[in-house]
């Protein structure tokens, strides 16, 4: 039975790590950014020595082709990461993936359609997330682009400028579905589940959406010495209340599964004897079930709403990004399942609480996503691991999929 | 009976609040900036055209004699102030005293002792609350002035050097307290009792005692879609909890009059997708009763504690800074309620909820506070306002308590 090289794909795992290193053995490879072009540069080169036709379209994607013809299967990730992230997150999807095509290069057995590895661009949105594959299918909203911008302000148009692209073009990228027989990806799971319950292979039935709001609460800077406690109108207060509220309503209101975060805390004028007068929130939703997300979204807002009155506060809520939730093919689910089962490994259907380019493959073809465990469910950090065993494992079910894909 | 002139006061007032004025209105002159220095200089020349003997000390302090020997009786306040601050907080201290002084000068009224005026440097503690005063009293420490500095990071030897003062020498303005009869200021409330109450003249009894401690709570940076809700250790909501209950207690438990204040928040890493890793609060008490204040904070670090052991979470309590209450002299306080009756002025003493420079001179002499009513009781801002016959009332109180503390 065809098998990919560990060896291989660790050694590309590790040369591909060395862009971006930090001192804390974490890896910041932003997309546009200088470690992130070496990257590419790197990429297609080992593309190249593997025999793979390569291309970089005007969104950033880089990608690499085995044999000719239309539709073609895709594979792929992202070589971006988020700040001082870890070496496997979208890394992995992509070097398997380059493993597999290798393999199956190698092994000159007969492809009834062409197979093509690609690593889509600014994944993690330091400018916009999942920029590179909302470009290939056709969401890239050209009149958007020239407001896309990192949070240190950074545009894109000159972060892709200083890479040598004119970001205005990127809506070029938008492909045609036909083009496109299916795509499949290895990813990470970046969180406890496989590891918790010893399955090696996650199956992806769908990948949550994601809503995110920015919810200002307005008080008065009032002088914190002389200002009598009842007469405040502290916003701060008002933003603490909500979160620990709003929190309690996502665990007890959502499916189980629903998770929610408050990860951008800005509170102003930001002086130690001034009762805050402004405290701004991004709190985030995540859930497969778009209904339930929906509900939940129109709850915490009207949460919000009853606290700031409570207390005195104006509140503001401007939604800032939605992803709607996406469900992942079932025949790619089953072609998954079915690889595994050959090599002897049991399989988890399971939600990807995190966002993934599949979710907008899964508009225009058949896509599918493979998880393998991370250890400690960890990810998004320098210490984020997966076994040189569940790689094995997960390179090879990938290549296992593909190779059924692609037979005639 | 002697009167001060409003009309030169409300003139002064108007001009020295053209230095840092802002678009808002409000006034932003932070010790030792260009604005800063300016009005120094403009405060200089108007105590020359007094008839003042003028001197600037080694910690920027600026003062303006008048007669001879010692010792001699203080009044004045401050001229540096919040950003985007009011025109009177400060200011209105150092006016009114020095209109006071031209007053009286114009009198003839033989004194019995010299009277000088002052205004103490960096009484807001941008970059060291209460400096001028403090080094004036002995207790600058002088070797912590190499640490000291701005929010932003600039150093207090880069400051002072840029506006022609060197830091290390600010110990030396420390002056022998025999040379120091009595120290009157003048203030706006700063909060809303006069007003409410409708009394024109505040005597202040004391200075609460401000404690402020950096509470730090630290968490893990999770990956905000993928880490199960149980299994996060999320810094932000440790510190919301904390906030909500650190003010109840000090509501609840203080002694009715105790105020507390979160006005610097920061919470890292800062990103929409992480659970954040790490939470800081500057958490502010402040009270007139030392033991009440120190149990206040004895408490509140035990309820941060068990928050962060119940959370899973680590907790890091740094004071930054302590000033104890200061009661302000009786006798003081009686001069003033004379010079009140006098006026036809009603009085209410009550405590002052802001810190202020007399509570260094109160360490070395009979010092004391006379209040009027602030609109709205709003301070630092930039529609902080006295009603014209406030300021005149609260003037001539100042007048006559330093008439009868001069008199032979």
């Amino acid at each position: 039975m065809l098998k990919i090289s560990l060896p291989r794909l660790r050694r590309d795992l590790v040369a591909l790590s060395r862009f971006g290193r930090m001192p804390s053995g974490g890896v910041t490879r932003p997309a546009w950014s200088p470690p992130h072009e070496e990257a590419r540069a790197w990429l297609l080169a080992q593309m190249k020595e593997a025999g793979l036709v390569t291309r970089v379209d005007p969104a950033g994607n880089t990608f690499g082709s085995y044999g000719d013809g239309a539709p073609a299967v895709l594979t792929g990730s992202h070589i971006d990461s988020v700040p001082d992230g870890g070496s496997l997150d979208g890394a992995l999807g992509v070097l398997a993936g380059l493993e597999c095509l290798r393999t199956i290069r190698e092994s000159e057995l007969p492809l009834g359609r062409p197979l093509t590895l690609v690593a889509w661009s600014d994944e993690e949105g330091r400018y916009a997330s999942l920029f590179g594959s909302k470009a290939f299918t056709g969401k890239l909203e050209a009149r958007k682009i020239a407001e896309m911008e990192a949070p240190d302000g950074e545009r894109l148009l000159d972060a892709m400028a200083r890479a040598g692209f004119n970001a205005l073009d990127a809506p070029k990228a938008a492909q045609d579905p036909r083009s496109v027989a299916a795509y499949v990806e290895l990813h990470i799971e970046q969180g406890p589940h496989l590891e918790a319950k010893g399955i090696p292979i996650g199956v992806v039935e769908g990948i949550v959406g994601i809503r995110r709001n920015r919810v200002a609460f307005v008080g008065e800077p009032d002088h914190a010495g002389t200002t009598p406690m009842p007469r405040r109108k502290d916003a701060f207060l008002g933003a603490a209340e909500y979160a620990l509220k709003a929190r309690e309503h996502v665990v007890k209101k959502g499916t189980g599964a629903s998770v929610t975060n408050f990860g951008v805390v800005e509170v102003k004028p930001g002086v130690t004897n001034i009762v805050p007068s402004r405290a701004t929130l991004v709190h985030e939703m995540r859930e497969l079930d778009p209904r339930i997300l929906g509900r939940l979204d129109r709850e915490c807002a009207d949460l919000a709403r009853r606290i700031a009155k409570r207390r005195g506060l104006g509140v503001k809520i401007r939604p800032i990004s939605r992803n709607e939730p996406a469900r992942l093919h079932p025949e790619i689910q089953r072609t998954i399942e079915g690889a595994a089962a050959r090599l002897g490994l049991r399989t988890l259907r399971m939600p990807s609480g995190a966002g993934h380019d599949a979710q907008n493959l899964a508009t225009i073809t058949r896509a599918g996503m493979i998880f393998i465990p991370s250890k400690g469910g960890k990810s998004h950090r320098p210490d984020e691991a997966s076994d040189p065993l569940a790689i094995e494992r997960g390179a090879n079910v990938l290549l296992h999929t593909l190779l059924t894909l692609v037979t005639p």
